[in-house]
């Protein structure tokens, strides 16, 4: 008498989840130095400084009841000013407070506007290598999970692929950019020429096909790599967001939607994504982080430790013959496994306490995920198993 | 080419945010101390000094990477053992730390375990009156919504009625006590009569029939009233919980589910509950917030403020000719509207800027809510027009 979708979504751990908690096992029997995990995406940088200021501040400032109490379901008024004049100053991004709604983190965000898109046999399209949730969160809320395979090269986006994959039920293409896995940015022209390709077939079904555009790496960027703002590209786009990584608060749940007036219904999709939302138990975004962000949204994260790693897992490794296009975003590498089954290779890897995800879950089976958001040390004490590894 | 559903849900507010609004746009107009607003159950006693010490000095002694990570989905250890403890200190409720999955506040814990529920054609029951948002918390995650009449007299349970509403796909019995909006609290014989009646009927039927314990008030309890810990009556009891009012954290997001071990079927009801949460969307819950709760679950809210209202309130409209069941929980009274329409009457009092909720969206169209979470003096400002309101 209990929902066997539900059980098996909540008995089941993911393949990333049972690595970590298998490191977690090792390390405690053969110690925390001899086992290299970089199964997890948790940001090993420290908040700004300022941000946890802000924690402590806020409180006393505002006083206890004023931080606590409920604040309007789409978010304090200040803290979606301040988020809106951020943006308006990085992109002239058009945003007016009233197109964001606050949420807690980009995960009930993405959701909300899955919902409020849930019309009909309605498709939601996804670009491997793509985040494994976003299957439970389309196909758990109303629509079909469409997948189109990967441009192994260059992890841009393969658009005669994803053009068969087009219904006249397509809703919105999910992108990821910077993308995990792959860690790699979109170009400005992949980008052009993918909103070209959705306008043309826009008008050719006649309704509107979104971009949900989940950017929670958009702040973390190397080589001066650009994040393009997506909106400025193709204006039906809606933006869901999170200060997980860019204020390394992945614990604390505060992100956004954004639906910018230049979308086509802009201000029904925004009241269907309050009612989605209200249905998935939204209230608030959790109050005093939304009044952290009011403060701290224009702040960046240090990003030279994740460079640093970076830099030196792509060297070495391509030294040591790995094939791996050069991620200049986010903080993941996706690398093709030798032999070409990375289940195969995260199980050889597993063997000698190397934890890495193989990308079967991403949409990729021939390559697996390593996390560069861990300690140089660790990475240096690993590379001569990664080189083992390839050796045979 | 938007959800309707959704839309409407999103595009039409509540009753009682529309009063709040209305009183904010009044206050401006007449001044403040002019609107006599009881719509909102907002707390206004702040949070016990020790939880905003708590929330600045977690940071500090943790760390900021331990603060802000993320933490399990059922949440960090730590939080859900000293929930456990307390838990079973007070009520020696055999609870522990994994039957506890914590969650951004009660209202996504409901619909967690709705969610959960849904098989086939699955119903769930409240009791009128009932809070509103039940209906779209059920309607919209796969079950029929099924209102039992209210017991307009003591506001306990019409078992006859509820028998008559019970079928075998009866999944789940909503209870809330303290009660929004009566403030009644069920005595101990009214849920023990529920016991043995769902006990009965489960036996028939060959599946459990669950009570889902809808607890933020439980704290909240005036002249030694007893809020019963139901699973101890009725095993198959699930019980959601969120620290917004006994902490005066509602816009904090933190609360959480419990599925006892003698609740039939505990280990896959949890793990469902586990499984929903994440379609949902639920990462974690706020982990600072986690924190704090760690270190602050065993306070109590300091109620003589609301007591001093609620006494105020009580007999001074009893002494008017107002027919009110005392509360002796939560911060609500829930009055006989004079001439019978609730909604005749809130216009009536909105004339004169008195704000009070009408009873139609709880069941109960003849009664109107005040919220007792007011000002003192605002109470003692209002009282007059009360007055004047019943005499015609």
């Amino acid at each position: 008498m209990v929902s066997e979708k539900m059980y098996a979504l909540g008995s089941t751990k993911s393949c990333i989840r049972e690595l970590f908690e298998y490191g977690l096992r090792q390390a405690e029997l053969i110690g925390k130095e001899n086992v290299f995990d970089y199964s997890l995406g948790n940001p090993s940088i420290p908040s700004p400084e300022p941000v946890n200021e802000a924690f402590a501040g806020i409180i006393r400032e505002k006083g206890a009841v004023a931080t606590h109490g409920y604040t309007p379901a789409a978010g304090a008024m200040e803290a979606r000013r301040a988020v809106a004049d951020e943006l308006n100053e990085r992109y002239r991004a058009g945003i007016r407070p009233e197109n964001l709604f606050l949420t807690c983190g980009a995960a009930p965000a993405l959701i909300s506007v899955i919902r409020a898109l849930a019309v009909g046999q309605a498709e939601i399209m996804a670009i491997a290598p793509y985040f494994p949730e976003y299957r439970p969160f389309v196909e758990m809320n109303g629509c079909k999970f469409v997948t189109v395979p990967a441009d192994t090269e260059h992890f841009q986006i393969r658009l005669d692929a994803l053009e068969t994959c087009l219904t006249r039920h397509t809703q919105a293409v999910i992108i990821n950019s910077p993308n995990n896995p792959s860690g790699v940015v979109y170009e400005r022209e992949t980008l052009e020429r993918l909103a070209a390709l959705l306008k043309k077939k826009s008008a050719e079904y006649g309704h509107p096909i979104y971009i949900l555009a989940d950017e929670p790496y958009r702040e973390l960027v190397y080589d001066g790599a650009e994040a393009v703002f997506v909106p400025a590209v193709y204006p039906n786009t809606i933006v869901c967001y999170s200060w997980s990584k860019s204020l390394s608060l992945p614990g604390e749940r505060i992100g956004y939607v954004c639906v910018p007036d230049c979308a086509e219904d802009s201000r029904v999709v925004f009241s269907a994504v309050a009612g989605a939302a209200r249905t998935l138990g939204h209230v608030c975004a959790p109050s005093l982080q939304q009044f952290v962000v009011a403060r701290c949204c224009g702040l960046r994260p240090d990003l030279q430790a994740y460079d640093k790693n970076r830099t030196l897992l792509y060297d070495s490794l391509r030294s040591y013959g790995y094939a791996c296009t050069k991620p200049n975003g986010a903080f993941y590498m996706f690398v093709k496994a030798p032999g070409g089954d990375s289940r195969a290779f995260s199980e050889r890897a597993k063997a000698k306490n190397l934890l890495v995800v193989p990308g079967n879950d991403f949409g990729c089976p021939e390559f697996f995920r390593i996390s560069t958001c861990v300690s140089y040390e660790m990475i240096v004490r690993s590379l001569p198993v990664f080189r083992e590894l390839i050796a045979g």
